[in-house]
């Protein structure tokens, strides 16, 4: 890291003027908020780590609520979590000095091996706020002193509704953030999912392509609320056979039906993360956030949420979950998008790529979702904060 | 790779002005014929992938003829070779939004997913000319709108001759292509292959050292034909004994014999293919190149050639060459030279060695043809491409 | 490494300037004696090879005295040790074009593929002088034409004198050599030794933290004496008692006994080398080197000596090392050492880090370790060097 300002060279910057920023973000944007963990991953007393932006944290469930703070002493910069020393519930001691922080605020409070020194309540580890929503542990990664804005403006309109029961799931994948986003917003990548099992299981219809009218695009950039783009289906040309030279060789799946069999529109908020309407089934809503890791890893933090209004409903829909859309949703049909991921990686690695890639008409809520994002990030992550 | 220029560092080039280019060669010279697979690996209709110069490449053989083109999708930048879509005999279709390409030329003909796209029929990925001779499979990798000069005027003379019948194989070596050649046409290292059982299965002889007057090293610099160096062993000293400290404590191998029992040149040629002449036995002609894969790799692409004037010798030679020649010539002497280049590769990696190294007199002609590269090589392989 | 002058970033230099010979050292001193094998790893006609501050080197004994010499034929860069050739008592040949060099003064004697080279006689391969001491061997890693200095002026004052009985043994560690060095001099890392079983073992007192008085520390600088910082155990205040929220949580151990039952002070020396005095217990002195391998190994080697007067005692001594010192101190009590090491190098392997720490009162001996190394030490380890 040494004396560099940022992880991507200036000169590939200025040559997208409209989006450098995300081009910058390779460890994504500060100033936000992010799913970490599963709020079953965490029970009372009970610490957890993640890499977040590639910012390494201990998180521990107190009373009820989790807290967290940046898994590296003040003193000598080693991670707590290699021996963890948790002599009161309020506090976390560092195994090698005893130095002593309060998970609330991160303030060091003590120093076993020198209990007399003036760093002592002076000095605090980076804490970070959390939130806990739907089942998921939301970390807000952020500047000194940024005024920390409630979590609903960083998830997807819809996802913190009262009668929406949700189930998640969370998969590493070995790609950079962006390319999970950007993999998940393509109307054209559907391509792909032609062989899924769902397309089956659900009987509903899958085209082999969507033409997305970048016109009708609808951007949500209104102040204090989530920033997206919404890509609505009603708007697209669907494709249903695919030819080469002048021949059909696939086909996408179109069930003649009364009930309606299609996914309606897929949506893109800050900092990542995407909303696909009547996915997998109707009357669902899919969600995925894509938290940056590293450079080149990312998690995958899947959501399937239904609206209820009664406890039997919400357990019929838990039960439906487990036993049928994560099998065959997330690990069928989202397994093909974690492949497709990979296989990216491989090129954008290279951040030249993102300059010599070529897009095409149907790519252009991408642009429109890269440009959005540049415009509303709060920050983006630099080398000197790792 | 980024905004990088060249792979090696220029004040390092600026050092040997005479052979810079050959220094800033890491990854081969573009513009010129490199074999990359034995026609023997790639039947009708089969796929193979290969990587020459860094650059990934897919090829096909279609009715008779191997097609190659880049291994990357122009979109997004996957590889085709992931999960090949193969609809068309003339097509490769990519398999994460259909984008298809002539194996022709590399025009992008159709998008399944996205069929009225301008792009469509106005792009192409990169073809590569391939020719098939001796068994081999060229590509030549070169600059858009490059002239190919034919294959040639890059393979050694006699190489192609009507009446050489060649045995090939070919092996992957962890080293610097460079590593390899000097190896190769270094005449001194001969020291290493004393221990070879080579020399007793043919009853030659073998010095432990020659020593080159290079005064009479022969250069090929003609227009249109070939360009190499010509290091001929009548020319040479020949050292049978090794002496430390006045006692002598190694010994060549010369034999009292009517039959001729020397290799009698060493030749180099660009762009990286030795010849040896009566090698390894009398009149047989052993050809190896040096294919740049990576900073750190090579293929080593070895032949044995014997002419023959009907089909009974080209099937004893071929007889003889797969139970003889490849076990003892190829997997047994030139398994020496692998392991030599390994050892070279660890000092070599550091460009600065280029610089450091104490070349002596008998390294004479390596310096001809580091200077006959960089007067004559057609290009220089440069991240950009990459 | 090529045309870098640093191993450091100019930058960060500029911002520690009493100490940024040391932050630049992260391969070592040059110019100075370091231990690399235990005397008795080398029999008579033996050959070994070891790395120090970077540079590969290769060593024998001959008639009782260790030889070495650099690891890397001067022509084209090949490790001796791939293969080595003695064929003779005085020389090593190289397996690759048999250049031949003598141990005593790596002058290249001999060239057995090219006997009438130039070279002969005027090249030499670097040497290195080489003492052996109290079961060690030390090779002194210096400039050309530097003048060595004895080995005394390079190990902490007692350790080579005559009475002085010494164990020993080696450990590679995976940190960088600096981290090893404040580990070991650092007062306060006492808290992570209170669960050895050292304590219960030798039944002495152990408290859980040293608060130093650096006005009282020790600086040895002397011209032609051992550089060090000396920091003396009556000078300290002792922690007792580990206190979190007012609550004690962790106890030291405090004996009551007449024997004399602490260690008594620990002093560092350039190159990179501590003494603890009564340590593992009373009468006994701890030795402890850390010797620069590359950015993130070195060797830590360890010595326990005793003054002994007789054969008897000194037999006493060695199973008293074997049986009890080696497994209860090194390998129970330092091994606790290492395991923070590896810690503290996931933090400091980023240069940043040495400008970024948050050192306390009770550290600033390590800062007077930094700052006199800074003004003593005799060179600097440079890429250009390796």
């Amino acid at each position: 890291m040494d004396s560099k300002n940022s992880f991507v060279d200036e000169d590939l910057l200025k040559r997208v003027p409209r989006w450098s920023k995300y081009l910058e973000a390779k460890l994504g944007f500060r100033n936000h908020w992010y799913p970490v963990k599963l709020s079953s991953e965490i029970g009372e007393d009970q610490l957890a780590t993640a890499t977040v932006l590639g910012e390494e944290i201990i998180l521990k469930r107190i009373d009820g609520k989790v807290k967290a703070i940046r898994d590296r002493c003040l003193h000598r910069g080693v991670r707590f979590s290699e021996k963890p020393e948790c002599y009161t519930k309020n506090t976390i001691t560092c195994w090698y000095h005893g130095f002593t922080y309060k998970w609330d605020d991160g303030k060091l409070c003590d120093i076993l091996a020198a209990p007399d020194s003036k760093a002592i309540n002076r000095k605090s580890v980076k804490s970070y706020p959390v939130e806990e929503a739907k089942g998921l542990i939301f970390v807000f990664v952020g500047d000194e002193g940024f005024d920390v804005p409630p979590l609903r403006e960083d998830v997807p309109p819809t996802f913190l509704d009262d009668d929406m029961c949700v189930g998640n799931a969370i998969y590493p994948v070995d790609s950079n953030w962006r390319i999970g986003a950007e993999n998940g917003f393509d109307g054209l990548h559907v391509y792909i999912h032609r062989t899924s099992s769902l397309v089956g299981d659900t009987q509903r219809s899958l085209p082999i392509g969507h033409l997305s009218d970048v016109a009708k695009v609808v951007l949500y950039e209104e102040p204090g609320n989530p920033k997206g783009v919404d890509d609505i289906f009603e708007n697209h040309i669907s494709v249903w056979e695919g030819k080469v030279e002048g021949q059909t060789v696939v086909h996408g799946v179109k069930r003649q039906t009364n009930k309606p069999s299609r996914t309606t529109a897929t949506s893109i908020w800050l900092p990542g993360v995407l909303r696909v309407d009547n996915f997998p089934d109707q009357g669902l809503t899919h969600f995925e956030w894509y938290v940056p890791v590293s450079e080149d890893k990312h998690l995958y933090v899947c959501n399937i949420g239904k609206r209820v209004s009664t406890e039997e409903e919400e357990k019929a829909f838990q039960h439906e979950f487990w036993n049928r859309w994560k099998p065959i949703s997330f690990e069928n049909f989202n397994a093909q998008d974690i492949i497709a991921r990979k296989a990216l990686q491989h090129y954008y690695k290279n951040d030249q790529a993102w300059i010599d890639e070529m897009l095409i008409e149907g790519d252009a809520p991408a642009i429109q979702w890269r440009e959005l994002a540049h415009r509303h990030a709060r920050g983006i992550q630099k080398p000197e904060n790792l």
